[in-house]
């Protein structure tokens, strides 16, 4: 029940237009020389649609254009991405016969095909509806902590590191998810080689610390989450005072609770932290999921 | 004049057999959905074809099935995947109407396609030919030092980092490409953050150090070079002493020499090194790239 739309250079929507040409979601649409295939030279965004409305597109939108200009990509044309993102989810919703309760519209950008150089960057939409969140929203995940390698605050004399921009090189954050797997949890949480917390390898991590909702700051080497910053705006308007600070991995382990947030579960708590249990605020959970629920986004048509 | 085969999951050579099927190279061969191309999760290996000859076929195959391990992939069919890089060789040279003097045999497997799970995974092989490299191997290149983040040594401790896994996502190694040519360099070489020289982006590094020649410990966190393998043979053939040492910076910087090697220049000298020149032992390095070219490889058919 999948869309794929594409346009670009080198892939099956290939017209040298900015046009999305609706593809059969089954079929092949890359070639084996897109840099974005063969190198994971290339950056992406995932946008929730929950109960048919677009989650912070805008938000999306503009961290797109940062990992572009990190990665020394053009800067994405963000007005055609958007109409493809409304095509894209329209047309799923119209494959589904029904609205679905969530799916996902991730937005690809590659380098282009290296057999085709000055052929352009490579663009592809693919929207799918995503499994029923409701369990692990409720009952929460494990998760351990797994040292991401750099230490605290690299990439800021280091932007070749890419650290913060979204790219297509996600082979290390899928093998700490295998490796969280093997210790029996279901998720990872990557703290520095000194010791402060980061990121999941598909969420951000915000934690209730002294009655305080607190996530690492960007600048400690992570990816601004638009699911966080979603997270502390339904948060604040509890009456939570929300703040960016350094987290190191002892102060997380004593935490009042920990979150996932991300575009797809939107909040997910964290049961169990390193093989001991964290506290798992059901009811506050399940009304800040309403309220992320209820921003006011834009409705999917 | 490429050539593309495959086999496998989700692409277009996938027919569920282990057959591998002449596809069209200008022509989409992956879904959107296959791994490798969302995630860079996936592994590759590539071989060099040198004057009609396909070089440590065996020693590639050897590094794919390591990397297969560390990132969690089924044991790659050794011999099928042999079989192919020769079909794809033969293709390539009765395409080209000649033996081509450089070509390059690249392997893929990725984990296979998301969206068909149970699928297994999808391997390709993409033959092109390679442009002249003798200036290159000539005249040298000028490369600068970049912190690869890194601690020496941290990878032997967290496997999940693929430190020494030849994985698809390589957007920090281009990334640190395109540095290297902001500051008008045409090669990069990673040190850790404690300042050890690792390797270079697609290369290995070999330093002629006292008499020496030295390359890095793979300890240090870096990938065995199937290249600096064959250099090292090919200089111990002519009584140098070849050793494994970790290399500080400061000490690559008063080098008698450094090399680059790999699969597709075999050897180039650095002639610049963080804008310092680098002794060219031009010389010396021609016999040494005789000597490379010379060693006893297969015949490509």
């Amino acid at each position: 029940m999948a869309v794929v739309l594409m346009r670009g250079a080198g892939g099956a929507g290939h017209d040298g237009g900015a046009t999305w040409i609706d593809c059969d979601p089954g079929a092949p649409a890359l070639t084996v020389t897109d840099l974005g295939a063969s190198r994971g030279d290339g950056i992406f965004e995932t946008i929730g649609m929950h109960l048919g409305r677009l989650h912070h597109v805008d938000e999306h939108l503009e961290r797109l254009v940062r990992s572009a200009t990190a990665l020394d990509l053009p800067t994405p044309d963000v007005e055609g991405i958007r109409a493809g993102v409304t095509q894209a989810s329209a047309t799923l919703i119209e494959r589904c016969g029904d609205v679905p309760a969530t799916a996902l519209v991730r937005v690809t950008v590659t380098r282009g095909d290296a057999a085709a150089p000055g052929g352009g960057v490579c663009e592809y939409i693919h929207a799918d509806v995503f499994p029923d969140p409701t369990t692990e929203r409720h009952n929460g995940v494990a998760a351990i902590t797994l040292n991401r390698g750099y230490a605290r605050g690299v990439g800021l004399h280091a932007p070749w590191l890419l650290i913060g921009a979204k790219s297509l090189s996600y082979a290390v954050n899928m093998a700490a998810l295998r490796e969280a797997a093997r210790r029996g949890a279901q998720e990872a949480i990557f703290v520095t080689s000194d010791d402060y917390v980061l990121e999941a390898p598909r969420s951000s991590v915000v934690a209730l610390i002294d009655g305080v909702m607190v996530t690492p700051a960007v600048d400690a080497g992570l990816l601004p989450g638009t699911g966080q910053q979603a997270a502390f705006a339904v948060m604040s308007a509890r009456g939570y005072k929300c703040i960016y600070q350094d987290i190191p991995r002892a102060i997380l382990a004593q935490a009042q609770a920990v979150w996932l947030t991300d575009s797809a579960y939107l909040l997910r708590p964290v049961h169990t932290l390193d093989g001991k249990r964290v506290p798992l605020l059901k009811q506050l959970t399940a009304q800040l999921i309403e309220d992320m629920l209820a921003l006011p986004n834009e409705l999917a048509r």
